[in-house]
């Protein structure tokens, strides 16, 4: 790092909050950006294997998107327009429908809430009080879903929970599919529970659960548990939620996380890559028959980002009118399990994850911490996930080019071998 | 309204929550706008008396901040980089450092939080509860901090708060500013229950307060009021926190709403003008010492909009690296007042409000509704605010052209003098 | 204190938990007791003017209740019987109906609660949420009510609160009459926040209040503030609650402490003198529409204590079958105001409380720790209340002997002279 | 039931709350009990298998505790005395020390609770909580702690919980030994989840739970699995309360449930049958070191009942001075299994509990209740438990005689016999 370059840093230092955390892992100052590569502001090329969490799963500034929103800010598009009608906001509607609810039987309304994640699931939670009259949620262990009060009561993190500093209340965890092993079945655990009226969990309004945990561990639900999940619901006579927030949007290789699990969630939130250029958006879509929201009765300053309806658009137009997409995900995640078995059986780790939403099991935080390190002085940006931060979690965006990631891909290998082969030898030399 | 108008506005019928509301005052599909003016998609002329809520402080599309972002967006600058280093936040940190802070000889560290106001308020419930280890927050009357749990908790609003569907806890209610009149000292009250081991309020982590209720009704808090208030917060060990998202960022004639009250509040939040063009932006500032956040601890996928850093700075350097704006605001909120008291008086109803925040209560929800009617018709969007939405409220753009604002209060008036003497001739005519 | 008297008290500090309370003011091992008169280990001879914090208003050992309970005891009566039907508690609700409930034109079905207070408020606030489907009550300043999670959410007294070591939800806590001085109308403040629906406060379930606040310092309600708050709970469509059990039985001069007032409450708490004879015993009254409750929705173990039924009856049938013990109480009560009003005339000092639970407000927790150590060491057993511990508090058996009463106060006025003349005259020495 | 007692039932229905619930099973009017034997108001004997839910572990008016607590009332022995010191309350402290913790080398403190087993848990629950400095409390499916809010909230019956009206939190519910099931360890489960940082289960406070659930259905915790919740509890920092209200007092063969288990808990929770003749009685026990109580942080009116001091030292002193009862409880134990489980293997039922609170499980509430009514006509007092009341529950005094012992099983047997018969011979001429 230049001396131009630590003195840049020490602005952060100084005046953001101590909260700050990613920027800590990457201790460079960032310019520009395109498609998979992030550029430093001395023009230090690196591959982008965080997309943002998942929020830019089209890449960076994809050009179609730059233009469309150029073009709207020049002819003075209106970007706040709190929920008033306008043409972007009606263009969004309609191509959301048109191309991605309608061709896959989906009939939801569609809420704009304020454009956090952690916005989408609360309006989520609320509805699904208000629906059933219950207060009580099931959400799952190593959930994750926001970090306004009502979503962090449903998080599982407890580092993020301990910062509520009070109660955080409404909630039962139940553990996840597959969370004691193969052997116990947590659906039928859960619905034991649920149909012991002496068991002590309040009938619930809402299963609130990601098929794909995305920052608990990359934990897969299975068709079948997510089915059993559904079905729990509807005969405890409560609402199913499916947070599709880091899942959706194509990172499992389908639109939405759970389109080859013959469900229909009652409500589904989306958030993240919605906006198609990393813009702040989200939404929560519900059945037509749950709307019975009062008007404003939960509103927001940001609900209408026509910024990011314009790009969601494009978003949506380029990407999911046809198959295309769809068939090279399909391709990406094969190549990317491939690359990561391999480095997984060299080491006796194993994978976790599904579609573009892998990555290795590491066995400790430190060992993961330590590979991404050594990625990162390479020229990769990458991060962790999971209970202790052991997974080494690779969320490149969906529109990665190939040779871009399989040069990621090389430098993550070699980031383990280095890391692990020095660990190895310095125990060795112990 | 022809017949394709109504065409599209019956997209949003159909595929848009029952929870939308400002759209259903205005039926009017709306696509572009400049400074105070929004054109419908039939290029009829609005003059936009609301503001997105005070989150258009300097109008739709200012020249300036359109430029640089369309220069932003051109050159492949990051749009979503979640809270990593990047020139675009380096360079509002030491704007917003250089130009606001430190001429007001204000100490504070920046927090970025999801990009919304309740978000701001969240991180700040937390961060208060957290330093003092209590979670008793005293809120106010007719308070409007937000949807999501933890603010919602705070806010004042029975139909916001009806929507939870789960207990809102953790506050207690005090009576605002002049809430019993003139008579009673509503701080000096506070402070006797506060002190009173007894009185079964429990020790307050924090005293959360507007200086003027933007949502609530208008109400203003005298400067003596809010140094009692922080002077109470400090004998019983609370934080002091302004919520400045709806009054700051010059609305009341300052860049905060404050600046002239002697006080040092411990947190203040910040949204809604902050990003200059209506981009969602949202920060939660505190004093340097209150900084004990651990790494990640609040997190937020869309806490570093780098679109809104760049039109953030451009706002707070075209419009605060002297006095001149705020000279323009204090001639036109003279004028407003004047227009408005005149109006008030013709009906002997009060004026509320301060600077470029004010309104005319007119008695009634229903009268204000009618008079905002008659003024859409005639092509002014306003507002009412209020416990019973009994208050006509007036939130231009702070750079509205002379001639459009008084163009627009003409209407205004003509609208007051239409309903109530309609009103008045209907009643006399039964 | 003899040594063997200070061995004995050993085994209390030893033995029994650092909760214990009132026996560290009376470092004393106490036996037997009769009337007025509580008799030391040693014979040692006391006046009580605490009687078991108003438990014991017919005194010690009542000679009639005392046979009763022999002979029922002797002829195997059933002590338990959880809530099955027995002749004493069949003999008690006819007795209570008949010569309580039936004279005084009210109607209301008993619930037998668990034997404390604290459980009757428990089964009050449950009541009266399920009637109304909301949870917000409305507690007073000052207001005591036990001890369980429940009922401690409703009590005013921040050690007690310390001691729930969780959040304590679901009450709004408003200002008792006469909180801010005589100029403050709190029952009006009250119905304007209830009535303004962004005031913050939500519709309650409940008002629940003392008309005389025994623990929180002698304050006494006035008939038109009682009056006032039972209209606001009707016109805000939540139950009225009077917690009678420290002001009940007499202890106020009638049975019920609101008797003279022209109220009519929803719900009414006794425990206390309710047995008599000091026995643990409680009840819940409501009006026979209220009761809505399913079959053991809230049981207890003890809730049918059938000695207590036994001396219950005979406390109702002997001191309430005419005026006499009225027309005594009035008498008794004079003759303390007298007493008490010499004595706070001759300090500057004030009278609090009304009936037989009077007291006179010494300033400080100090001055009245010292009185009543003072008193103590003299022969009278006396306690304090209020806030700071500030209010020396009067509760004699209402059944006092004439002679005993003038004695105990003559014990009284001496240690308010030696105490306070004592201290005077160190500070004039110092 | 002749004309004159339906009157006096009557009675009940028109003064009593709806909420009264074991009167409905058993409508007759009780007059005296001796032992095992109520006697109805016309004399008719009923052999008492209900034994105030384990509260009458002694049988009832045994002659000693009579004779003690009437000598205690003749000589005017003082009933209340607050928590004031008394020669009964050091008596009874002394005589628990040498004869119950002393021998067992138990070193606990004894906190006087409110004299109800909720109050006593709402003791424990609050110690827990300000000990750690934590709040989340994990209780067990099916597990039964009382009315109060806060135990209430550890309670898992659905009907009781619904009664509360507001939000019980602060609790989470783990699943009890073997209730998935033999295959399943719910002991291992907790402590993955325990351990798991990201598995939203809030650290602890304390682990409270019943050895044998008495009201849940008489399911019985092995010591291995009570043995792993103490470890459980210390590994991650929580107490370990054993709530041993109704599996306490010999009922399962030793003076507390759980003496022949190894483990220590840091918490005892004791009501129920400890007064020995059924009077109101609770008591918090807990390791010396854990006493950090304030003086009257916990308090309450009815803490010092002293006729139970007098009662629960003559039941300590003759049931438990050397081994004679607990031989006679193991017999009777052992012939009480052989009589359930002849029973149970005639109709291919499971036997269920353990000592002397055993039960049959009939598999549904519809049989049970049949079998109970049954044996009422025919002189058994009876009840059910269990999450559908499916269990008829056999709690006979542990000083029963034989011969009654044997008559209460016959005609338990035969109700087994004739109800099923008779449904079987109806579904057969159906």
């Amino acid at each position: 790092m230049t001396n131009s370059e630590q003195k840049d840093l020490l602005v952060f230092e100084r005046r953001e909050s101590a909260v700050r955390s990613y920027c800590r892992a990457f201790p460079k100052m960032f310019d520009r950006a395109v498609n998979a590569t992030i550029y430093g502001a001395d023009d230090k090329e690196y591959i982008d294997f965080l997309a943002g969490c998942a929020s830019l799963n089209y890449g960076h500034n994809d050009p179609d998107m730059k233009q469309a929103l150029i073009d709207f800010i020049s002819r003075d598009g209106i970007a706040h327009g709190l929920d008033m009608h306008t043409n972007a906001k009606r263009d969004f509607l309609e191509t959301f429908h048109s191309r991605i609810l309608a061709p896959r039987n989906m009939d939801y309304r569609t809420m704009f809430t304020g454009p956090t994640g952690a916005n989408a699931v609360e309006a989520a939670l609320k509805l699904a009080r208000k629906v059933t009259g219950r207060t009580n949620v099931i959400s799952f262990t190593n959930g994750f879903h926001g970090m306004t009060l009502g979503a962090l009561a449903t998080t599982g993190n407890a580092g993020k929970r301990g910062g509520a500093g009070t109660e955080l209340s409404g909630v039962h965890r139940a553990p996840f599919d597959g969370y004691f092993g193969d052997n116990v079945d947590t659906a039928e655990q859960l619905d034991i529970l649920l149909s012991d009226s002496s068991a002590g969990i309040d009938a619930p309004a809402a299963i609130l659960v990601e098929a794909v945990q995305g920052e608990g561990g990359l934990n897969v639900a299975s068709k079948e548990w997510m089915q059993k999940m559904q079905a729990i619901a509807k005969k405890h006579g409560a609402l199913f939620i499916v947070d599709d927030i880091q899942a959706g949007c194509g990172r499992t290789g389908t639109f939405f996380s759970f389109e080859e699990m013959d469900i229909e969630p009652d409500i589904i939130t989306m958030a993240k890559s919605l906006s198609g250029m990393g813009l702040p958006f989200a939404v929560t879509l519900f059945k037509p028959e749950l709307d019975i929201w009062k008007p404003g009765e939960h509103n927001g300053t940001f609900r209408g980002n026509n910024h990011a309806f314009i790009t969601a658009k494009v978003a949506i137009e380029k990407f999911w009118s046809d198959d295309t997409f769809q068939a090279e995900i399909k391709e990406k995640s094969e190549f990317l399990e491939q690359r990561l078995q391999s480095i997984a059986d060299k080491y006796g780790f194993s994978l976790k994850g599904r579609g573009m939403m892998k990555g290795i099991d590491c066995g400790s935080g430190e060992a993961a911490a330590d590979i991404c390190e050594h990625a990162f002085e390479n020229g990769v940006i990458v991060e962790t996930s999971g209970s202790d931060d052991e997974i080494v979690k690779i969320l490149a965006p969906l529109t990665i080019e190939k040779e871009t990631f399989a040069k990621g891909l090389d430098i993550i290998e070699t980031a383990f071998d280095c890391t692990l082969v020095d660990k190895n030898q310095r125990s060795a030399a112990e």
